[in-house]
């Protein structure tokens, strides 16, 4: 006899009738004397198994198989009579009638955590210090299906653009863009530096290739303690040149969102219901100066605000608003001032003291800071000099800029806030498969 | 009258009889008097622009600009008579007849090496130092957007499988794989290092999603000096469970490899054939045992093998032993002595002075390791004992194999090895845009 190949719990409905071999986790054991139910969990679903009396050996596997165990299953594919359906389950119209199980894996100790509850309800230290376990529970996986949705959407948008995916280099010699952001390394016989953002090599793929985008890890040595950090995170940076100005840049970037926002909802839905989540209205993207939003923060919530920029309550107030008054879960503030911003930030024309350049906020949060740079030489060795830097620190930056570089402009994306706030989860930690913070290194 | 849309130097030939606008560098400039001729360069290609006298702002401009500036051109696209024709050029069927020619962004000095040359002919430490302007010529060009595109291909064939693209902490607490190759990091108030390979979170994301991949930066803080390390680069990484023996691995990497090498053969045509390169073989990937390999070596080249692994000339050797005997420009190597293969390695159950693992060689040179993994936490800590080591320093990892890991294997694949073999470079560092070796931390 040929030996069945294993077939995925999400195909069983296309195999009425036939024998098939199932491989995944026992999710729940229902033991009722003569017949035993297992709920079977492989990566693609849960679909009923029930081991009957009169196939011993199953039966006696059956007895002994408790939560979480890996085990083999082979059997017949039934459809369920109607009223035994489960509309819940993808698999529901059917289930397998085992004719032989196998333990391929148990585990050591009973898991003290039950997975199959469809709500976790732990604390997030809880569901973070038994990662392996907590990830096999369906709602935590959609988190990871969603996320590799977005790295997907993320990466074919932005070729079908023309931007090239580039690799640059996380070690770096010199803490350039201001010291205090970064992880200090032991780089053979000198010190070196944790790359903060790929922003000089994006502008270096520029000058070579015009549009890059990087998929890449971001580490920040801030000692952050909120919902919204992580010390290590992906970003999804992308650099364009050629550009008109910085609302090129804006308009790319809201066609990529859009483009992502169509992909989830189109292949995300089963994870999204999980969460009894939706994908943001398809609406323009408005546009509104910082100091404009500044203005209707003080006006609708009488919010006051220090200096130029606006917190994070301010940023929550301002896309409540602009959901309410545009319908849109995105808002790009625009035209920070010159001081907050970094010194290869384009200045405005019109008026210095701003920039072009602006933020991307997402349900209340900022996911993507981006606008045009400076792309002339010596304007650059001015603005650091003006900013009391050494240009001479910057050498291998300025390089980039002596053979015609073209204005240019590009963003940083943060991928896990997208999904953070995409489900509503309440700390970014959720949307990373092991986060990094200040005090968590593990697992 | 409404502004012209930029469109791209590739697309011109489309556009006979129209005007449009393009963007992009001067590679080469001829001035013939009362015409000029500019070779210009975006990044989709090259086209001839023809400007005459009668339009004389642009002729003015034309006279002033050189190599490497940036600029705009407006103008008529013209089919050029058959025997003006360049059949070099995807473009050369056409050529603009610039009405207005303005100038961007200029140089600051003159380039110091001249990137039209279809060849540069540079050392190595010239063509990295000046990697920005290095990075504008074709065949440099060339390089990154195969790997963009190896990069694609991977990603494809493993969502295919049903692979789920994972991203893993490269911040890790403990330098678990052998303390040698790690990088230290200073992580607030303690020490941390940096990942030499994603493998354990790897192994964890197969206890809950079944089949992982990561594309992501691998660190190395080992002292080579070598054409095919550096210390910095891009694994392609994947891990899957429920397989039935390492033969199962081999299987699915090697679909993965002919599909990359598929994709490369049907869009890498062009960059390819700038360094006269074609596509592997498409036949069954050899596997050969590295005991059997050794008896080859010695037989057929009368190499003699210090121990039971085989140096860089011998994976020379060995491969091309195999192309000629077999047709294969890929082979597997199996059966690494468990002295030689990390604590986790899956022993061999005929023989556990080896184990379940291979290397896959490709054109003389390793680019992927992998294998059967124990699975078993009881095995696991025996193993980890019975090599010397504190079971206690492993807690975090054992941790993972708890509740019914199931038996599972997979790979480290090396990216820019790929396409160094692929192209023939001289350097893996050619294939890297920014590479960090020991000495190289610049630009």
């Amino acid at each position: 006899m040929e030996e069945l190949k294993r077939i995925l719990v999400s195909e069983t409905p296309e195999h009425i009738g036939e024998t098939v071999k199932l491989c995944g986790w026992v999710s729940i054991r229902r033991d009722h004397g003569k017949l035993i139910f297992i709920e079977l969990r492989d990566r693609s679903g849960k679909v009923q198994v029930v081991i009957l009396p009169d196939h011993p050996e199953a039966a006696l596997a059956a007895k002994e198989v408790r939560s979480e165990y890996a085990i083999e299953v082979t059997g017949l594919v039934k459809a369920r009579p109607g009223k035994a359906e489960n509309a819940e389950q993808a698999t529901g119209s059917v289930e397998i009638e085992a004719t032989s199980l196998q333990i391929i894996s148990q585990p050591i100790e009973e898991p003290p955590i039950d997975v199959s509850n469809p709500e976790l309800s732990l604390n997030l230290d809880t569901l973070l210090n038994h990662r392996t376990l907590t990830l096999r529970n369906d709602k935590v996986h959609s988190i990871f299906s969603l996320y590799a949705l977005l790295l997907e959407a993320y990466a074919a948008a932005c070729r079908k653009r023309g931007f090239l995916e580039v690799k640059t280099p996380k070690i770096v010699s010199a803490a350039t863009e201001g010291g205090a952001n970064f992880f200090k390394i032991q780089y053979f016989d000198r010190e070196a530096f944790l790359a903060q953002s790929p922003q000089f090599y994006k502008q270096a793929g520029v000058s070579a290739f015009e549009r890059v985008f990087e998929i890449g890890t971001v580490f920040r040595a801030e000692p952050h303690f909120t919902t919204r950090h992580v010390n290590e995170y992906t970003g999804l940076d992308a650099e364009m040149g050629f550009i008109g100005n910085f609302e090129d840049v804006m308009a790319e970037l809201e066609g990529i969102m859009m483009e992502i926002v169509a992909v989830i909802g189109e292949r995300g839905q089963t994870d999204l219901a999980r969460y009894g989540a939706a994908t943001p209205p398809v609406v323009a993207i408005p546009r509104i100066r910082l100091a404009d939003a500044v203005e209707i923060l003080k006006r609708e919530y009488g919010k006051e605000t220090e200096g130029e920029d606006i917190d994070s309550e301010g940023e929550r107030m301002i896309s409540e608003y602009v959901a309410k008054t545009y319908g849109s879960d995105f808002i790009f503030l625009t035209h920070y001032p010159t001081a907050i911003r970094p010194f290869y930030s384009m200045p405005n024309a019109d008026d210095p003291k701003y920039t072009d350049t602006f933020d991307l906020l997402f349900r209340g949060i900022e996911i993507a800071s981006g606008g045009q740079r400076i792309h002339e030489y010596q304007v650059l060795v001015d603005t650091i000099k003006k900013r009391g830097m050494d240009p001479e620190a910057f050498k291998d930056y300025l390089d980039i800029f002596k053979y015609g570089t073209p204005p240019h402009g590009g963003w940083g994306l943060g991928s896990e806030r997208i999904i953070q706030k995409l489900l509503g989860l309440g700390s970014i930690k959720e949307a990373v498969l092991f986060p990094r913070d200040v005090k968590r290194l593990t697992p």
